[in-house]
């Protein structure tokens, strides 16, 4: 609670803003792209706007030191960052609020929370930076509980201990991306886990939801990168053994991997870090056909070359980015190490690219990943979560949708997807919006295409407008064969598509499990278990 | 049942013995080590000594085509191949025997046994190529069953598509290694998975004990190459989708990986394949000190080179196995490409390990992976499944055990271990045994050690000496911190460590998913499962 304080309707801190020129850019761009002079602005949202309704519970005496029912946190607390929640926001429409937020400094504090929700029938919600864009913090809890208690973890967070030379450190769940990679940093350590989310979002969250990383390839989530978890259960707690590899039975912690608070609170893990870069090439390379582009990232990522960056950009993509003007597909490639030059395999990985119609841009063969093409994509990445404040306002409508395909499936599926949203965004917005495409991962077999979409909508039923592109989106990712996501979570958004994707009997045995771990339930009600 | 007969009491098939040569040199090797002129033998065991006890259940009718109850098929499917087992084959005292045993040949065909033994209330055991070395397709599994039925899988042993662009291939689970990779090199492509069981095991036996591979680091385990799963369990069957990644929970592949039969039945999986390799080179390294060897080898590990192979042998298994005479340690080294040549990656290597000490073997620094130290590696590798056949008849205690640590706990773990195990050797045995070290897989945060023991035992209570010395290493490994098995499976021997080590609420959570599966605990009971 002494932490800076949050921005409770959107992205970042209370103090921050998009700047008035990042403001004046995106005003230009998308009216220019919509045909219209400028947008009517709903003004950002107040807290003395929100009436909420009285807390259904009250801390015991012991936890009320660590407990706050105060206006602020419990909205800063009620949804994630996805474009409905910022809608909510905006419409000053909260529908589900924690009824209380707790905030334990330790593993004892947590235990205690537990206990105390348990007994009370109460919902709880583990809560790290909040940056889920997929519901999967909100309190939509449903059922016969008496009050929902949600959990902010960001008290724990500590490093507690680095083993240098196993190039690993156990650390707590609770700590955000910066404090993190600023603490490893005087050890020459880094976690090199930069989701979009990193500002934010916590360690135990990037665990929970199976977040996606830094690499674009061999380590593309950080499952890979857990050694051993501790968690916290209503039944208890459990932690596993720390092992570089095992093969004693089903992975404990990769049922924790992905559980999404569901199944326990991951307190803390001990994860494998790596040596800071110090050799680095990058490139951007110029594709007339995206399914061409597409098809040089298959025989690279076949190449066991493993790029750290492998970004495939469609051309609208690049231009609405600023990559470049429109006119080609990009692929961002780079390569780095802490050990050897990595030369040599940028100059391969040109052969290959080549080999497919890829265009070298002539400045950046050699190039530094924070200019050019690549420096200017990466600025965009960084931002964009701010935007949402402004283009809400304005009544766009912009989101993200990402999944992954094998090879084999990549162009029909790619085609279909396209497809059926832009035949969702024309009925919605009536007329034709936007999607676009990127590569954030790639796999020997197959690809993990990230869309984006805007349109204009109507202030008054965007809610409605984005459900309807939603479903869209989900049916044509699950209808052609694709993952619901791939590293955005399940959460509550998602899990009409996640049924259908995943094995009915593993839903069973995930429910069953949870049974042993959380007999009441009251464990992120409504997520993966439903 | 057509298929070429197995050895029941040993390795291999039945027309297989070790060579007469074979049998001189490992009679000179060993006699010099016990200091004695020769070994009394037990004769190999002949079918006709076994006094088998009646089946106690007949399939049905329908089913009778695929089942059954001749004497060499039990005795064939009532071990696997450990040391007790073949102890227990050389003493003609088989205390567990499968009752029938199913060999069906469609999915359809597993369906209806499982059913059939679930009404008639026996036990079922899944078994592939029968080569676990830690009972885990014994048919020991108490408690009320009406009989045990085990269910070979080998006649499901087709490659049912393959899709060479995603470099993938949907593989029935019965298939063996080498008819999997003949029929994979047609097409150029292959698994790469050569584990010792190679010859004998099948897919299916691989990913439920998660196996561990060619590649000593990156791709350990075979679990990094499941892209899909389907599996019959009592309660239904269950398939995930095809996807190169996915971030939709708690991954439903990695809970049947390492299930070893106790959650459902493999019975085919889309396999991600590789390229077959064109460009290679590989290079022996001595060491004067074993830990000097292990800290190039974690230097090597965390400098994202990579190495394919990364075998560090000490002086004494390098004695053991004629890679030299024991007067150095060995680390072999190997990479390897499809794409690229590996030269340079080689020669960043050597540099590594130079730094650390190591002499770089002149005439191997180019070499070909079957001459030299690395070839007589190889081919002792292949070879040692066969010499138990005659280790076992001449009283001579010979087994393994391997298990994976994090390196800032190697060098007290390595050392603690080698001394109980001596010390057990010695209370045994009246005389020094031997025990030796290799790793064969590696990690940035640790290597995986193999150990080998070995010590003259006394013919009348090998099983007794042999217990005394599993305790002993079992014990220390777990004491110690480590995993009770890398890559060989929990089976039945392992349980009582396998429960010190996993966390008790994850065992809780396994039993509860195995209860959504196998409401009725059918399927190899005591594994994973108490």
């Amino acid at each position: 609670m002494a932490e800076r304080r949050l921005k409770f309707w959107g992205w970042g801190y209370d103090d921050e803003r998009v700047t008035v020129d990042e403001r004046k850019a995106l005003r230009a761009f998308y009216a220019g792209r919509f045909g219209v002079d400028g947008f009517s602005e709903t003004p950002e949202p107040r807290l003395e706007e929100f009436e909420l309704p009285a807390p259904r519970l009250a801390p015991p005496a012991a936890l009320a030191g660590i407990c706050s029912s105060d206006p602020h946190d419990r909205l800063v607390h009620a949804l994630g960052k996805s474009f409905p929640d910022t809608v909510r926001m905006f419409a000053r429409q909260v529908p589900n609020l924690p009824d209380v937020v707790a905030f334990p400094n330790s593993e004892e504090e947590v235990v205690r929370v537990l206990d105390w929700a348990d007994g009370a029938s109460a919902a709880v919600i583990p809560f790290g930076g909040g940056s889920s864009v997929v519901g999967g913090v909100e309190a939509a809890v449903g059922g016969d509980f008496k009050g929902v208690v949600t959990l902010s973890m960001v008290g724990l967070d500590k490093i507690v201990e680095i083993d240098r030379l196993s190039r690993a450190a156990r650390i707590q769940a609770g700590i955000r991306g910066p404090a993190l990679e600023a603490q490893l940093k005087p050890h020459g350590l880094t976690l090199r886990h930069f989701p979009q989310s990193f500002e934010l979002a916590t360690l135990g969250g990037w665990i929970a939801t199976r977040s996606g990383g830094h690499y674009a390839t061999l380590y593309t989530h950080i499952d890979d990168f857990v050694e051993s978890l501790r968690a916290i259960t209503p039944a208890g707690s459990m932690e596993s053994r720390r092992l570089p590899g095992s093969g004693a039975g089903p992975s404990p912690d990769r049922m924790l991997i992905g559980s999404e608070g569901a199944l326990g609170v991951i307190t803390e893990a001990w994860m494998r870090l790596q040596d800071r870069p110090s050799f680095r090439a990058s490139a951007s390379v110029g594709f007339k056909d995206f399914f061409a582009g597409a098809k040089a990232v298959r025989a690279l990522v076949q190449s066991g070359l493993n790029p750290g960056n492998c970004r495939l950009i469609d051309a609208t993509e690049a231009l609405v980015t600023q990559v470049n003007d429109g006119s080609q597909h990009v692929l961002v490639l780079g390569f780095e190490s802490a050990d050897h030059p990595v030369d040599d395999r940028m100059a391969r990985a040109l052969e290959i690219v080549r080999d497919f119609g890829g265009n070298v841009a002539d400045d950046e063969a050699a190039g530094d990943n924070r200019a050019g093409a690549v420096g200017a994509w990466r600025q965009a990445f960084l931002r964009m979560p701010y935007y949402r404040e402004v283009l809400t306002g304005w009544g766009i409508i912009f989101d993200t949708f990402e999944t992954a395909i094998t090879w084999d499936r990549f162009e029909e599926f790619h085609a279909g997807v396209m497809a059926r949203v832009q035949a969702a965004l024309a009925e919605v917005s009536g007329s034709p919006g936007t999607i676009t495409c990127r590569f954030t991962h790639v796999y020997a077999d197959g690809p993990a295409p990230y869309y984006s979409f805007h349109c204009l909508g109507r202030q008054d039923s965007l809610l409605d407008q984005w459900w309807t592109l939603k479903r869209a989106a989900s049916d044509a990712v699950i209808d052609l064969g694709g993952t619901i996501t791939h590293h955005h979570a399940v959460g509550r958004d998602h899990m009409p598509w996640y049924e259908r994707q995943r094995p009915p009997l593993f839903g069973a045995a995930l429910k069953a499990a949870k049974g042993a771990l959380d007999p009441n339930g009251i464990l992120n009600p409504g997520v993966l278990v439903p």
